[in-house]
């Protein structure tokens, strides 16, 4: 009978995750192939196919099924109470805002996407104040409605990472702000800065077939992946079906190379999620901040390490022999690993990214907690550049003004990049523990035991526990900044620092 | 208050159309994009649209709507009866077949697909034909649900080329017939044979580029539309995003570039459909023979003229300029009208096309009226090939069992193809009456007035007629094959007969 009642609810959310695959496929071809006039053929398919994702997800019959199931929790394996907990949490979420609710957060997200691209362009900040104080009042009611009233940027942070709250990431990002302005200022005031401007003219039809043998090196299966050209890097897709997109430009070789292995960390990440629990909470990922822990882990620790380019270095050079000539080993590694501070979030190094967010994230945490006004923002944001970053912002256009974000309302994502990089460190601390010698296996272009790792840790495990419990079922501890910081002291200092080790 | 009802009805059917469009764009990724290993997803999201699309397209509303609106002929305007017409024809069509009578229909198509492929893989008819008997007895069924129970064949031509039967093809196919044996047996008896042996070693990203500058050259709208690989070569979408298709081989250049060129075709007429019709019955093609029409008179008439080699001459030798080295202009030309019969349909030129079309029209013709059993259809087709063609297949599964049509139960579609060729033979007549010189504006890269009057003519008409009143409007005459024979005997007289000039 439970049996009966639990399979009726997966195949209930696995209808609407295949309409949810058909939503991403849209938005994927989007980004990838649509004709540059065929977009409002695109909005109306999009709109129809959300609206239908919508109303499969809120069929009154999953809550039915839900209550009916919660009744009896003493019935129903682990694995069916997870299913359970996660599907009463995203259908509550998907049920308690009133429809009047959605239909004015929808035309406020579009009105305010407008007016934002119009601010950034005259760098006019007032222009886009009152839709940012209209959009930080919709997330409150927001929160009202699902009933974290009281707490409305933990629901932010909440619906990204789930088990994630403020108070916790706070004490987390001091620790590592201490660790980390000193670290850059030292980076930055040192006499060994790498040289880059070797890194111009590579034709884009040798980075695209560079990148693929690395991708492909790395454990991407391209029976059930592909990756494309988007002006946006990004991971599209689920196990069945997953498509990486990176972008090209001559001057840029890393960028293309790096946005690919990026994505290719999220791409493994979806591959590795269990196939037989595809559509369900059990074959979907934890959240963001882990998420971002995948893509960061193989493109920072993994690609940019000395033996990751010991082993590429030759495959490197004869698709780019001109541009390496009398470039050495160490010159390629250390432009790969350059620190620059600016002011652009998108162009920061791995070092610095992290002050980004950690700006982002004190302002979001004081605008919810009334610290803070809208109309403070331009100042506060120039004086944390200033103190934490090392730069000011040219404008507003370029300070800001810069994300998008904001304008959609999206509170509380920014700190998964950098939770995500903290756990990043902390997975890696933890794999070189289990597997002796790993970063050896790099050197001979073996990334199956780091991949099978992560699989049997990470990516098997689903949804089976929120953010801090799975990091501490797979590294014993807790998240901590601690083990980001040592693997940034130790790879940059070898690099900036020789002296101080 | 008519208005509103044919508004009402119009947005339903647009409502529908939008669902259809998203199952296109399904269908065309999975011949473009999709990894090899994620056939099962796409698998259940094109079987969960085309449910979606059928329950819209069958909404009770919408024959409502219908009968009030049948109900008062006197309110409506000329394209609301025209909407009216066509949307009636296809609400019947897809509402009166038992959902019991297309499940088993739907079972039997895959088990047939199957069976098929076996059949051919072992040369083996007889596995086959019992499958090809359940097909045609459930066409004959469907027919009867439908209300065509007397005319069963006729049904099937009318699902294609509405206003079309197969009485009317049989006789305009027996004099077509008449003409084409002769002049096929002429031109391979004819010494002048073409030589094709330099079409080898073509690199296929030149083939690329040269092909998007002849279908640019054309008219094709790349904002509105786009071309890619696939195995076998279609044209996909509508006015809103049209998508062309084509494949690459280094020793068949030829193929690339007619392939894309035929498929601009489509992708033309799709593209000159009335936008603010898109979605309604006139928005529409009026059926395949038409379509063909429009693929077939680019990739013939205009394709494969002096002319329009005249003005691609020289940009084809600056990308092959090795591969043409000594190859004069006449050679080239002639290389690309090679006729040359062959046992198999999709490897024929333009001359020998017809013959294959008429013998599957005479037997499908003859088994639906019972004259034929499925068991004599071997023999029948051998002979047929031998006598029409002038070449007997080596093995049935180089015969019969060529196409996958018949294995999905596609009777009525294959005299479209014939159909097409005679149309655009007679309107390539008419526009050359109404734009003196028309061919000389492909000698300088033009084809504008060409295309413009397709635009008026043909394109954007929609369906306003069905088949036999649009060729009779815009020619002026019933269709005929008097103009694809003249034109064929004129273009390959030349070619291969001179003396008889």
């Amino acid at each position: 009978m439970d049996d009966r009642e639990i399979l009726n609810l997966t195949s209930k959310l696995q209808h609407a995750n295949v309409l949810g695959t058909i939503l991403d496929l849209l938005q994927w071809d989007e980004q990838v192939n649509l004709p540059v006039a065929s977009g409002s053929r695109r909005s109306e398919q999009i709109a129809l196919m959300s609206k239908l994702f919508h109303r499969a997800s809120t069929d009154v019959a999953i809550g039915e099924r839900l209550s009916s199931l919660e009744g009896r929790p003493e019935a129903l394996s682990a694995n069916d109470r997870t299913i359970i907990r996660w599907a009463r949490r995203d259908f509550d979420r998907a049920t308690r805002l009133p429809s009047a609710f959605v239909a004015e957060k929808s035309r406020l997200d579009s009105e305010a996407y407008h007016v934002w691209r119009d601010a950034r362009e005259r760098s006019d900040f007032d222009r886009f104040a009152p839709f940012l104080r209209r959009q930080i009042e919709m997330t409150r009611r927001a929160a009202g409605y699902v009933g974290w009233g009281e707490r409305p940027y933990d629901y932010c942070i909440d619906c990204h990472d789930p088990g994630m709250t403020a108070g916790e990431i706070s004490g987390l990002f001091e620790t590592l702000r201490a660790g980390l302005v000193p670290l850059v200022r030292e980076i930055t005031a040192s006499p060994a800065q790498p040289q880059t401007d070797w890194l111009h003219g590579f034709p884009v039809a040798e980075q695209d077939a560079f990148l693929r043998d690395v991708v492909q090196a790395l454990g991407f299966d391209f029976t059930r992946g592909r990756i494309d050209v988007a002006v946006h890097p990004f991971c599209s897709g689920d196990a069945a079906d997953t498509r990486l997109t990176t972008r090209f430009q001559e001057d840029e070789p890393l960028d293309s190379l790096y946005s690919a292995i990026h994505e290719t960390g999220h791409g493994l990440y979806e591959q590795g999620l269990p196939m037989r629990h595809l559509g369900t909470p059990l074959g979907k990922a934890v959240g963001m901040a882990v998420h971002e822990s995948q893509s960061r882990l193989w493109e920072n620790q993994v690609g940019r390490s000395r033996q990751f380019w010991q082993h590429f270095e030759s495959r490197f050079r004869r698709a780019f022999p001109r541009q390496t000539e009398g470039i050495s080993f160490d010159e390629i590694h250390a432009a790969v690993n350059a620190v620059r501070p600016t002011a652009i979030r998108v162009d920061a190094d791995e070092v610095t990214y992290n002050l980004h967010i950690l700006v982002r994230f004190d302002l979001e945490r004081r605008l919810f907690s009334g610290e803070l006004d809208v109309s403070e923002l331009p100042a506060e944001w120039n004086r944390l550049y200033r103190d934490w970053v090392g730069v000011v912002p040219a404008s507003d256009a370029e300070g800001i003004l810069q994300d998008v974000h904001w304008a959609g309302g999206m509170f509380g994502y920014f700190p998964s990049y950098c939770l995500g990089n903290m756990i990043a460190a902390q997975l890696w601390a933890a794999v070189q523990r289990a597997i002796s010698d790993l970063s050896q296996d790099f050197t001979r272009g073996h990334f199956g035991r780091l991949l099978g790792w992560l699989r049997e840790n990470v990516h098997q495990v689903g949804r089976r526990y929120d953010t801090r419990e799975l990091v501490q079922k797979v590294t014993g501890e807790e998240i901590s900044p601690a083990h980001l910081l040592k693997y940034l002291r130790d790879r940059y200092g070898s690099l900036y620092l020789p002296e101080t080790r």
